[in-house]
């Protein structure tokens, strides 16, 4: 109870299994921060220290993400179209989302029954479009070309993200990404 | 005073008119709509009749926007690729907003300025979309090509939009979609 503040193996994640249990038995709204650190087995001093709110929880995924993909494009093969270097950036970070479907699942079903977490996605979704473009940009993309592939390669993870969170999970998230990306330059070319 | 409303001639666009001008000179959250009636010679009792709130006049266009591309999607012909489709669509609804450039550049500066008012853009944009995909559905198109046409198409028009509203003036929006549209193929495809 005193100053000390103790390193917890994995706190956050903990924290993050615990929020979803809560949200997913009994709701987003009808949750507390004391509840989900309870459920956790840690003090609300340790929530705070990775989330800034219960809301916060959700996205702790997406700036890890967000680094993943911009790194990805930096990566890429210099002779690679700018859409088909996201496509690489997308499969190369689709593994460590591969082992979190369940979560995911349960995620997004949260997301989905409520606004104003629907409202952070979407601002977390176009931040992440542009630092895509941005990252296209310093790959020498024209400014134009690099928004609209960033965007475009935002379209194929969507898709593809939902058809495999959604999915009976035979297909790897990797693979179904390939596929959306190759739809897209279908649907594109008036295929 | 009395509970008798009187018909306005064009009441809601002198609104809108006299909250952007009020927005621009002072700020979004620094104008209220007691202000924004009175620039505007109206009554607030006239403000409410045809907006929810102070938030809601900088989105009213979104609506007819989206039934006019729906329209337009429906109206294209058969043999069009799903993503001509909503080309033919988007160039069709370019003629009402073009006459509005001015509105639409200050709009965006408002917007652009204002985090809640950004949330509330994005969620248009993704219902829109979301429109747009289903009546590509409608038109036999399957569900995740759908999906796909209609972020490609969005991200035409958000692009091709943009750099109209930035620009010079002297291309037509319609001009400007028919090349984002042109180089989205390009960019899809690898050029």
């Amino acid at each position: 109870m005193g100053a000390v503040t103790r390193w917890e193996p994995n706190a956050s994640g903990r924290l993050q299994l615990a929020a979803l249990e809560l949200y997913s038995e009994r709701g987003y709204d009808q949750t507390t921060v004391s509840e989900i650190a309870r459920r956790a087995g840690l003090t609300e001093r340790t929530f705070f220290r990775y989330f800034a709110d219960k809301r916060e929880v959700l996205f702790y995924g997406a700036g890890m993400l967000q680094d993943r993909l911009v790194q990805g494009i930096d990566d890429a093969a210099a002779q690679l179209a700018p859409l088909d270097a996201i496509g690489a950036a997308l499969e190369a970070a689709a593994g460590p989302v591969e082992e979190i479907r369940d979560f995911s699942r349960q995620r997004q079903a949260i997301i989905a029954a409520n606004p104003e977490l629907q409202e952070r996605e979407l601002i977390k979704l176009a931040t992440l479009g542009e630092a895509l473009a941005e990252a296209l940009r310093r790959r020498g993309v024209a400014d134009t070309a690099a928004k609209l592939a960033a965007e475009a390669g935002m379209a194929v993870f969507k898709v593809a993200f939902q058809r495999w969170a959604c999915g009976t999970g035979e297909e790897s998230l990797a693979e179904i990404i390939r596929q959306s990306l190759a739809e897209m330059k279908a649907v594109a070319t008036g295929g």
